[in-house]
């Protein structure tokens, strides 16, 4: 049996706008974020991909974006999981940071490295700072991380995905993941089997559904596909020209 | 223990707008509605009434108020439930029809019949009208009914008040239920014991949080209080004079 998986990023946020490290910070979309939401869900529609249950992050520019899309999917109905093992990278003591500033504070090589690296956190959010998660309601019970690095994202993503993910592809759903440019990369770097090294050059754009065909152990039987593939070679250029 | 509970019908409607009767047909909030279910979190969030958990029926409008309610409270994250059995009564042929028009049409008493009297249900839809919902994919698997009273709603949503609404109090959440005037009405008549001639006087005002305070019966220990008492009576009247 083949298993349909669409992936997902947010659309634009604030801090995107704003050229500002997010991580855990819950920050909204902004109206061209909310637009791009609804396009990829118009998109599936268009397409005839409908997804049967959705999987987001705890973050709400992730859970707008997927009442967005599937509202202009008319699949707004459809069952809703969320989990924080979906969420982005934790940002670290860069979470709140201007991007440029930091670029230039830090140096081109260090930059890159806090975001692109595979294994390279950047430092931990200190205690108290007003962009500390540790002590929200919606984290009850999880130990919260204080920085992230790619590598880090792996361990804390993956049983999600083996065990909550593939059980509602198992029962024969089309499922869509509705979360981050991280937490993506991740999911992505183990269906395409991409090494820790050229995970750096994967770009993931915002409001572009990215839809897998998999086989009966989940793997993709051919490559992911963009349902817009011009726009999305374009917007994952933009990404990866942030901060300069 | 006690539990809370909170009901929170869904905004205006472009269809209450239009004063049309509305019942399965899947129609979106008007602005107003938007502005109605956002002011319906922030009653909730300044109250500090904070829900673990959404149960809604499978109708953009309800849904879109959960979204948008839970957004303002900052409580998007919270796990969601939905089920046909909150949906809105059926309203059988009337559905898409003016709610003046129809009073004209047939009079002042058989309109009234149709509304608010507790088991005359309104002529069946016809096979086929646009507005017949029986072939729609959420509905898979569903004995879609033609037609319902307020009588006909009380046995299929009670067993998910039951079975899925009460197993979320009991592990002591406090439980959101975001749906439509008649399938409130049939709760709360059972929650308030209210008789089938007395729950004819009984409307619910749209975006109003109503919270009840439940003992371990899952009964009321006190009236339901509206977090706006003033703008909630006010709002009911409003209810009670549509096709007048």
């Amino acid at each position: 049996m083949a298993h349909t998986l669409i992936l997902l990023r947010h659309g634009e946020s604030d801090w995107n706008q704003k050229n500002l490290f997010t991580g855990w910070v819950d920050v909204d979309l902004t109206d061209k974020g909310r637009a791009e939401a609804a396009r990829g869900g118009q998109l599936l529609k268009d397409a005839g991909i409908l997804p049967d249950v959705v999987h987001t992050s705890v973050l709400r520019r992730a859970i707008t974006t997927a009442n967005l899309a599937l509202d202009a999917a008319d699949r707004h109905w459809i069952p809703v999981r969320r989990s924080w093992r979906l969420n982005e990278r934790h940002y670290g003591a860069l979470q709140g940071l201007d991007k440029a500033a930091t670029r230039d504070k830090y140096g081109d090589e260090q930059f890159m490295l806090w975001r692109r690296s595979f294994d390279t956190p950047p430092p931990p959010i200190e205690a108290g700072s007003e962009f500390d998660q540790t002590s929200d309601p919606r984290y009850a019970g999880v130990d919260v991380p204080l920085t992230e690095c790619l590598a880090d994202v792996i361990p804390r993503m993956m049983p999600y995905w083996e065990n909550d993910i593939q059980a509602d592809l198992r029962d024969g759903k089309v499922v869509l993941v509705t979360a981050h440019g991280n937490s993506l990369r991740a999911l992505v770097k183990h269906l395409d089997g991409i090494s820790d090294e050229d995970i750096a050059g994967l770009n993931i754009p915002t409001g572009m559904p990215l839809v897998y065909e998999l086989d009966d152990d989940f793997m993709p039987t051919k490559p992911g596909e963009y349902l817009d593939p011009e726009a999305a070679a374009a917007a994952a250029a933009a990404v990866a020209n942030q901060g300069r």
